[in-house]
């Protein structure tokens, strides 16, 4: 079972890297850019769980995000 | 327009920072965790684009990515 986690800073939260991101696109003429965020894509094969979504949540909790700053998404299939 | 980007690693590339988060869940005891990658997600809004993938494929090819050792997958929409 192929579970994908997305890991993004919370809203509020500044991401100095997006706004590296922002600024270098916009210099580079792309003018039009805005609110760009950079996050965390994990992804992994998990075999053996009854209910991956329930272990992918476990995971993220107490591992892969840093729950006071950052929020997740999880998808499973 | 919301534009999300992709970035993962090419396949037999040394991904030392999925290695270490797939020995990380087997040490919290899920041995059933394999094949784990970690990518960057970098999501923007694109304004006045007529094309926003074919834009957002030349980002990727000048400041995004690192095409000799990084794929990516664009989503627009």
């Amino acid at each position: 079972m192929k579970v994908r986690i997305h890991v993004f800073l919370k809203p509020g939260v500044l991401d100095v890297q997006g706004k590296a991101v922002e600024g270098a696109l916009k210099g580079l003429g792309w003018s039009g850019v805005a609110n760009a965020r950079v996050g965390k894509l994990i992804e992994f094969d998990l075999d053996g769980a009854e209910d991956p979504a329930a272990e992918a949540k476990k995971m993220c909790e107490t591992l892969l995000a840093n729950t006071v700053i950052e929020s997740y998404r999880i998808e499973v299939g």
